[in-house]
Order: structure tokens, then C-alpha cells, then sequence
């Protein structure tokens, strides 16, 4: 008895691997799962089966482990979370950590940490991102919750994490939700930019008429230069798988009609509480929402034509496909600046206390959203650890100007094609808001107050104002 | 005693607006309020004094009214709300109503419809748009609760809404929440077309250097055209006001941060929930967040400059006003389609029974998105009350067919000049991805399933598939 170093309630995909990732690492792991096949068939998967253990009695579950025991929730999030602490409570006792580590919608993380804390066991929320593959040899993780209880879990974690030049892709992140948190923001950026790849594969294919094989090319180059990343891997993989019984490029038979686990929205909804513009994380939601509307999309495809009036095949073309690498990266540069700076913000209002150097640390290996331009933002950190925005970084501000042409073009060339563009454009449209010293908002102040007595600042006295506009 | 037709609650501007319209139209009116001032002034301000009354006690103004008695809650949304209705409640009896003429969110009212109804009293939420001068003299009004209980109101409400043609801008919308919910979209696309106006202004300005006279004409031309609105109108008064002191422009010496009360925020936020995409809406919610960020603006200005190629001098041009009022037609529609959408989908989640014709015909006069187009929207539902999406309307198609040429060379151009233009590219990007048969969202769906194993449908045939990708 007391004699495992860890738990893991909830031995499904993402349970079990990362009990067997920590077995790997010499960690001896309990497993709790009331379905008894889950629970007895872990010893066998497992290469250090004197460290692996499964059960389905949560009372011989937490006397197995060490104390202060730390023990790990892969359970859905909302009420199995809540279900699952029961479970544990009347064997935990003080000092114990539990941890949740699937996409729990933060508020609920931070009751939990009340509720606990009365207790006096510390509850954290974790982002693990990574998926099945990551979970099971490194992914990239994100702990929230009480920092002093976080050095019990440390050694484990930096073990079984994703690592980057040997540094784990894992750190502590704040109090209460902030792993939650971050967790949120990460798969809103992810949303922003695997609708960025849908635009950019829709436009060389229905715009500038890429064949399959190009299609796959491109990515896969791609994925040798600036724009590397694991959404840029897959995706050159994706074009490259064929069906089983068809020999056709699987892609090609998949459905239009996307869905969503609702942390982007999430995302987007919060990031309007926060008042921090995030338009290309909307749009990603967004158009995964029109995509559903397929009855009304084939009406309309024939009630609203657009004779494109540029037809040209730019097949292969090098010029067309190096202009659209620099839009992407233009793009992509903007979405992780506006999911940071909601960290940045929520951070203040919230009380995370986040460091967002740590954060573009651990995101740079294990996780979905994993890219060779993360190392940029970390050094932009390390230059300004308070930097409110990516986009005022000297070094990222300098690779966006020389980008900008070719964004304008390649949108250009997308709106005379009519294909649609709408996470280019809100990147694009947000870059030249946010670079205007004055915007046209004044309007809008005016007639607020013309109609509504909401009143206005002016630029040349304090105070507020109101007029009889008519 | 019991001798008045109505009573009011809160005798601010809108109460007491609401009020004396009333009394104009030989209703008899008493007005509570807690402030003796508000509550004793009113029968100097009405023509007909006689049924005009004011107090300061919650039970004499509850026995001046006729039973069953209608009362007008006219008090900041939130807990005032329920703080009026605490100090009627022990006055009222079966069969009374409650009306709360607030930007209440729509959920509040639910909850208020549930908890009075077990005392048999009809409580409704009732959109009122119009400002205070349309209260006075005709304002629009989206009432929502029980509909055989609205008999009682009809009278009061058609007598003192806006009319065109003779007809009156209030008609019964639905159970419940259902005039909150209207409501709150009507003020969504506020936010749309009110953010479309200032990057027009934004772009003939800075882009086109048109001059402050050419922008006021222009405005005032156009409301003389298919752009006729109250927001198009009131630009054209807003931009002809001169400071009383310096004799300048007034618009020209107001702050560009812009405020905003939430109603926009809610209906993102709620189409998020009901997945419905109003990306014009979003941006326009997105456009009022950045410009608060006045400083980091600032310093961007200098930091992210583009070189514009194209900065000949336009102002005054014909050619270019006629494209960019056609662009503005074309945007407006695709925003009033977006939140009729997002009404025509919420009616079914929260089964209020909207008929988007009478919604269409109440917001035609009275109401801030009051606007010519408004009998075009009327005829189309009256031609298929059950259309999903005003764009998928025969005459509606054709009038964006015709003008969607224009959209593309105006965004192209503030692409060139580096103007940000989110509304109109979110409304163009809109119309390319419903009236796209295939979106490139299969992609999606492929790295969902490649990443986290969350299954795909296929186009060839039923269910759902998982495939190992690598």
C-alpha cells in the first residue's frame, strides 16, 4: 500500500496513455476505472507491469498511492468531473492534489478549487493537448491551480511532457482556472488556424486550380520552411491518404459539414466579456457553423452566381504558391497574436498572473498548435515579458511588413475568384485596424448619442458631452 | 380610483416619454417613481393633465389602475427589474400584467415569466426601440408573453407605436422572451450596419480623400436613395454639426473609442450558442473592442506602416460614390439576412413562434434599423414565411447579384489603401461561403480525426469513420 506515485481515474484513450507514458518513465501508476475489462487490461499494456496497477474500487485506489496523493481525472468535462470527485473524497485527506485534465469550461474549474479548498485538498485544472499519440509519448500540458502543491506533480509531469532542446513542454501556469484557461485559448487558435488551411487548400484548388498532387506537395513542402507545423504536417498527410476500397484521396470523400467541441467558441465568447478582439478566431467558428447549412448552401449556389472573371490555371504556378505561403504566414502570425493577447488581458482579469514567455515555451513542442514560429514569440516574451500585443514586437512586426503585400494580393485574387476568405480577411482587416491611430469609431459615438443620449469623449477637452444633433 | 388605463415605472426620459405619448392618445396614464421630483413634474409636461397622475407610493399607483391592470416597468435592466416588481407584487392580483420595456437579457425575462405566472400575473418583455424621441412620438415595439393577455395591451401599443402606412410598428411576436430576443438581434444589426457606416465614412475619407463637405452630401444624397434609413439619414445630420465653439466639425473633435451596453456582445454570443454564423455582426462587436485600445494603436501606427500605391485623389468622384453606395447595399442586406437568420433558428430552439413577416413590417418605422429595405424583407417573407435566409429569396438574389461586382472592387481597394474594411469583407466573405455547394471544410473534419480520433461522415455513404492517417 502507498506505494504508487500516481493516479489516474478514467482509463479510455487518454487515461491510459498517459499512465503508460508515466509507467515508461519509472513512475509506478494506479488506474481507477469501473468498467472492470479497463481496469484489468492496463498490466498487460504496459511494459513496467509491476509499476502499473488497475482497479475498480476507488477506496483501494487512493490507499494505493503515495500521500500526498496526486491523482489525475481523464473523465468528460462537466458533471463526470463532479461524479468522479465524489468518488475520491471520502478517501482523500488533506494536502492531496486532484487534478482534471480534460477541456473543462474554466469557471467550473475554479468552484471546484473552492469547493476543495474547504477541504483543504488542492484541485488543479490542466489543459493536456497532444491528443491520443501525445498523451502517450509527450504532450504538451498546462497546470493551473496552487503553485506550492505544483512541485509534488513537477518531476512527474516534466517526465511524460513533450520536450523542445530537451525543456519540457509543460510549466506552471497560475492559480485556480489559468490551465483551463489557457487550454481554452489554445484550441481557439488551433480552430483559427486549421480554417486558415481549409481557405488556403480551397483557394489553390477552386481559385487558382491546384491538382491533388500539387495540393499534397505544397503542404508537405511547406512544412520545410517558415510556416512548420503540426497542422501543416497533418494536413500534407491528410491530402496523401487514399481510401481503402476506392484508391481515391480519402479527402475528397470526407463531408463538408464540420463539427465542434465548443472550445473555440468558448474562445470567442469570452474574448467578447474581455473586450479583446479575436476576428479570425470568430470566423474559424463561425464558418464551421455555416458549413452545416448544406440544404441552403446548394440553393444558394445556384440562385448566386458569380461569374469569376479570372479563369487563368496557375497550376504548379511557383509565383502563386510562394505569395500564398507568405499570406498564410501573415495570417497565422495574427492569430496567435490575438489568442495571446486575450491571455494578456484575462491574465489582469482573471489574476493568473500568467507568464506568457512559459506559455509559448510549452506550446512549442507536443501540443496541436505546435509550430516553429512559437520560438519567435517566445524570444519576443524573453525581449518583453508585459508585451500587450505580438504585432508591437519589432521582430514580428518587421516579418508582417514585408508579408502584407502578398496577403493583399492573394485576397484580391480570392475575391475576384469568389472563393471565400474570411479568416485571411479578418486577419488582414485586423492588422489595419490595429496600425490605425485613428479610427472611424467616432462615428459611431455620434450617433450613439444622437439617438440614444449616450454621450461622447472628445479629443480636445476631459469630461463627457452630449448634443442636440438635429 | 381604478380609473387609469396604464402605469408606468420609472419616470426617467423613456418612462415619461412613454407616458405623455400615451396621454396624447387620451389614455389615462399614472407614472410611479420613487423621486418625488420625476413623479410630481409629469402632469406640468402632458396636454392632458386630467389623466395624467404621478406618485411616490407603489399602492396608491396600483389602485389608480383599471383591473386587470397593465404596468410598464421603465427601470435599468437587471436588479432594478426585480426590485420594481418586488414592490408591486404585494398590490397585484390574477390576471395583472407586467410589462418590462427594458434591454433586458432574454434568459431574465424567462425566469420572471415562470416566477410570476405561479401567482397568475402576465409578465412580458417588451423591446422598445426608437430612442427617446421615438418614445415620445412613435417608437417600434417587440412585446413578448402571453398572447391572449396582449389583447389587453394591443390598444395602448398601436395607438402610441411609429406607423407607416397606417399600419403600427408593434405587433404580439411570441411567447416568453421572444420581444427580448428580437429585441436584442434588432440591436445586433444596429451594431452591423452602424459599423458598415463608419468604414464607409472611414474609407471615403481616408482612403478616397473625400472632404468633410463631399462626406456630408454624400450621406444625404444617399438617403434620398435605396440606402433610405434612420442611421443613413442621421450620418448625413451628424456630419453637417458644427461645434458651438470652435465652429469645426463637430465628428471631427470626438474620441474614435467607442462604447457599447452589450446588446451587439449577446447576439454573437447567443448565434454562437445556436450556430448560427452573423460574422458582420461579430466584426462590428470586434471594431468597438479595438478602439479601445487607443495606445497600442498608436504605437502600431508607426510600427506596421504600408506603403498605400494607390493614393490618386478621388473626392467627389461619381463613379467611385456609385460603387461604394452599391457595396453598402449589398453589405446592409447581407447583415439584416444574418440576424433574420439567427431569428428564424432561435424561434425553433426557444419555440417562440416568430413570424419574421410582422417582424419585418414593426421594424419598418419607429426603430433605430428602421430603413426602406425593411418592405422588401416584409414582401419576401410574405412570399414563404417559413425562408431560412433572406438571400435565398428570388428578388433578393437578383438585387445582390447586381450589385456584388461593386463589393469586390471596393474591398480590393481598401485592401490597396490599407483601410480596414471587416464589415464589408465579413458580409462579402459571408455570401462566397453560403453560396458555396462544397466548403473546404472536409479538411477540418480530416485533421479532427487524424488528431483527437473524433470520427468523420463521408459523402458516399452513411455513418462515421476513424481512420489512421500516418
Amino acid at each position: 500500500m502507498e506505494s504508487f506515485d500516481f493516479g489516474i481515474v478514467g482509463l479510455g484513450v487518454m487515461g491510459r496513455n498517459l499512465l503508460l507514458n508515466m509507467a515508461d518513465h519509472q513512475f509506478a501508476v494506479a488506474g481507477l476505472d469501473l468498467d472492470i475489462e479497463k481496469a484489468s487490461s492496463l498490466e498487460k499494456e504496459a511494459s513496467n507491469t509491476h509499476q502499473v496497477k488497475g482497479t475498480t474500487s476507488p477506496e483501494e485506489f487512493v490507499k494505493l498511492l503515495k500521500r500526498p496523493r496526486a491523482i489525475m481525472l481523464l473523465v468528460p468535462a462537466g458533471k463526470p468531473v463532479d461524479a468522479a470527485i465524489g468518488t475520491l473524497i471520502p478517501y482523500l485527506e488533506e494536502g492531496d492534489i486532484v487534478i482534471d485534465g480534460g477541456n473543462t469550461f474554466f469557471p467550473d474549474t475554479d468552484r471546484r478549487v473552492e469547493e476543495l479548498s474547504k477541504k483543504n485538498i488542492h484541485f488543479f485544472g490542466m489543459g493536456i493537448s497532444g491528443g491520443e499519440k501525445g498523451a502517450r509519448f509527450g504532450p504538451s500540458m498546462m497546470p493551473g491551480g496552487d503553485q506550492k502543491a505544483y512541485e509534488r506533480l513537477r518531476p512527474v509531469f516534466e517526465a511524460i511532457a513533450a520536450k523542445v532542446n530537451g525543456e519540457p513542454c509543460v510549466a506552471y501556469l497560475g492559480n485556480g482556472s489559468a490551465g483551463n484557461y489557457v487550454k481554452m485559448v489554445h484550441n481557439g487558435i488551433e480552430y483559427g488556424i486549421m480554417q486558415l488551411i481549409a481557405e488556403t487548400y480551397d483557394l489553390l484548388k477552386r481559385g487558382y486550380n491546384f491538382d491533388d498532387d500539387s495540393l499534397q506537395k505544397t503542404f508537405e513542402e511547406w512544412n520545410h520552411t517558415e510556416l512548420q507545423s503540426f497542422l501543416i504536417e497533418i494536413t500534407g498527410e491528410v491530402l496523401k491518404k487514399r481510401d481503402d476500397e476506392t484508391g481515391q484521396r480519402l479527402v475528397n470523400l470526407i463531408s463538408d459539414r464540420a463539427r465542434a467541441k465548443g472550445t473555440g467558441k468558448w474562445t470567442s465568447q469570452n474574448a467578447m466579456d474581455l473586450q479583446v478582439p479575436i476576428p479570425s478566431i470568430d470566423v474559424a467558428v463561425n464558418m464551421r457553423d455555416i458549413s452545416i447549412y448544406k440544404e441552403e448552401r446548394l440553393k444558394a449556389s445556384t440562385l448566386l452566381p458569380w461569374n469569376n472573371p479570372d479563369n487563368h490555371d496557375h497550376a504548379g504556378d511557383d509565383a502563386v504558391k510562394e505569395k500564398i505561403k507568405n499570406a498564410f504566414y501573415f495570417a497565422m502570425i495574427t492569430i496567435y497574436a490575438q489568442g495571446m493577447a486575450q491571455l494578456h488581458v484575462a491574465s489582469k482579469v482573471y489574476n493568473y498572473g500568467l507568464d506568457l514567455e512559459e506559455v509559448a515555451k510549452i506550446w512549442r513542442g507536443g501540443c496541436i498548435i505546435r509550430a516553429l514560429c512559437l520560438e519567435d514569440f517566445r524570444q519576443a516574451y524573453k525581449r518583453d515579458n508585459n508585451l500587450p500585443n505580438l504585432l508591437l514586437d519589432n521582430d514580428i512586426a518587421r516579418s508582417l511588413i514585408d508579408k502584407q503585400g502578398d496577403i493583399r494580393t492573394i485576397i484580391k485574387d480570392a475575391i475576384d475568384k469568389g472563393v471565400p476568405a474570411p479568416a485571411f480577411m479578418a486577419s488582414l482587416s485586423y492588422f489595419d485596424a490595429y496600425r490605425s491611430a485613428i479610427l472611424p469609431t467616432n462615428i459611431i459615438q455620434a450617433q450613439r448619442d444622437y439617438f440614444g443620449a449616450h454621450l461622447y469623449e472628445r479629443t480636445d477637452k476631459e469630461g463627457t458631452f452630449h448634443t442636440q444633433w438635429d
